[in-house]
């Protein structure tokens, strides 16, 4: 609820200028910053390109009724910090483009763009260009996000080979626990408001709406080549694990007791629910790391090293053929699917 | 009018899977391009990354009922062709982001894509990643283009001086009198197919629907040092010589009679008209450049290299504080206001 003005009032080139205003100077390393009609920036020496591209689109990834607009800013670059953190690649340059609905009060413009640079800031990301644009249906937030890495140091999703140890970061599920309470809260209307969270689930929330990507993790984990393939998990573990079997041609088995479950998961989901929405649940911006046994204490002296984010063993690669399995106890089946952005 | 299946119907994989199936094997220099979870690209020695974003929507930038699935392709990369060639960059690597209404034939998908890979082709350009979702409401593509440049080659807006000549090259207006004809055949629904274009019209209407951004223009431009500053006329040649003054910190001054207009300009908007359209058109991705006068020979054989683009001297850059104006015979006025994209 807002009597101030909207995008639509105060047109382009105002919120050009109010998006200019906030916009910390850019970097030595960027000659040309927001302005031109492009960006130009110096790349480190040695060091390979890495680029990223990830659009949230209200509607779709996002519903304005329960994700304040300062979190809609936050997420669209942390989906991206995510993919590069999976790469091992330190982030360092981002362009911002956004479709905005003329009803948009000017205040969520300021907002969006107010979370996006304070989580830019964190990760010293230069915002250095971008697009801003009406757009007559929903609100949509496009990130492109270029980092660097050393060549020889990037983590792919291929590379897995059989016996190779399966370890994710953090916890998972707690991306769908927050979401799915929140989305429970927002259908009971006023009556939501008497719905207090368990400290789980207000972490979880805090986490759907705020994801702190593994930027450290994915870059120290490949500066000490701990890892073979990497993978984030924007679409939910199972997809993550099922796309790095398929990309290095073996198979997997995930085993169900290993789990990292997010209290928030068991909480909402009791028993063995909370397995298969935390499989496929996604908004989780952890890393599942394909580890060989032999790298084990050379993975984790790097977990050591970027401090503070537990990791945990989930399973192992397979030979090729095997598929894409989850064990609970004596019984085998198949990984459930991802999130389908179609569907 | 199709009978094929939606995008809805076939969701994401699909057509990620036939997106891949297109998209040429990423080059040499791009060691990871589709499919993981973010591209890598070597950089040329010594070159600076140039990088641009611009989005193209559904009911702001295009209209579906006109502009076929292809051309909305070719278009959306055109524009930020054009975006690099003003900053005097070859253009190297794209990312798409695409937001499709689940209604959309894949068809048009198929199209779209087409339409862009044709150019990139052209230009040597490599599709090396970007992002696929759903879009409840328009059609969205958005493209990051980066490209290089060397160091001190740089082409900005900011950089003009008094006495400056202001050159532009090919026509003003065409991408303007391509649209308005465009609108109104098909504001006359049926009848429109009975309204046959003049060879100038159909002209202007391919001019339109497949700009060709001037990169060697801008490239060999930069490369001579040929001009002190640069813009693309995306949105129009008031509006490029405005922001070049205003970053010039100077004023300018155009001659209404040496205005390049397009004949399609003059034919849909007889007598003084064309001047006011062709001025504030919008979607003619020409180059304007400032060149110093001791820099014209360098110019004209930068240009002569470039090869097949003409360029006209529009007028000449005056003292800080002296306004941008167009002088039409002894009446002097104010340029009249670009397109507005919240308007």
């Amino acid at each position: 609820v807002t009597a101030g003005p909207t995008v639509g009032d105060v047109g382009e080139r105002a919120l050009l200028a109010r998006l200019r205003a906030r916009v910390p100077p850019p970097p030595e390393d960027v000659p040309v910053g927001i302005g031109d009609d492009a960006a130009v920036a110096k790349t480190p020496r040695g060091a390979l390109d890495v680029l990223t591209c990830d659009a949230l689109v209200e509607g779709v990834h996002f519903d304005r009724a329960f994700v304040e607009a300062a979190a809609i800013g936050h997420r669209a670059l942390a989906v991206n910090l995510s993919d590069l953190a999976a790469m091992g690649a330190l982030p360092r340059l981002a362009l911002l483009s956004l479709g905005l609905p003329p009803a948009l009060p000017v205040e969520d413009f300021d907002a969006i763009l107010g979370g996006l640079l304070d989580l830019a800031a964190r990760h010293r990301v230069a915002l250095v260009g971008g697009n801003l644009t009406r757009s007559p249906g929903p609100l949509f937030v496009d990130v492109t996000l270029v980092g660097s890495v050393k060549p020889r140091r990037v983590l792919r999703r291929g590379g897995a080979k059989p016996g190779d140890e399966l370890w994710v970061s953090g916890s998972i599920g707690a991306g769908a626990a927050g979401l799915a309470w929140l989305r429970r809260r927002a259908d009971l209307g006023g009556a939501g408001e008497a719905l207090p969270p368990s400290d789980a689930v207000r972490d979880a929330v805090a986490w759907y709406l705020r994801p702190q990507p593994r930027v450290r993790l994915g870059v120290i984990v490949a500066r000490r080549r701990a890892a073979v393939a990497c993978m984030d998990l924007s679409d939910g573990l199972a997809d993550a694990v099922t796309q790095v079997a398929a990309a290095s041609g073996v198979g997997a088995v995930l085993d169900a007791a290993a789990l990292p479950r997010h209290p928030a998961a068991l909480e909402l989901w009791p028993g063995d629910g909370s397995i298969d929405a935390s499989l496929a649940g996604g908004d989780d911006y952890e890393l599942l790391f394909a580890v060989p046994a032999r790298r084990r204490r050379t993975f984790l002296a790097a977990v050591a090293q970027a401090g503070g984010v537990p990791v945990t063993r989930i399973g192992v690669i397979t030979p090729p053929g095997t598929g894409v399995v989850v064990r609970d106890g004596a019984r085998e089946r198949p990984l459930p699917s991802g999130y389908a952005h179609f569907a």
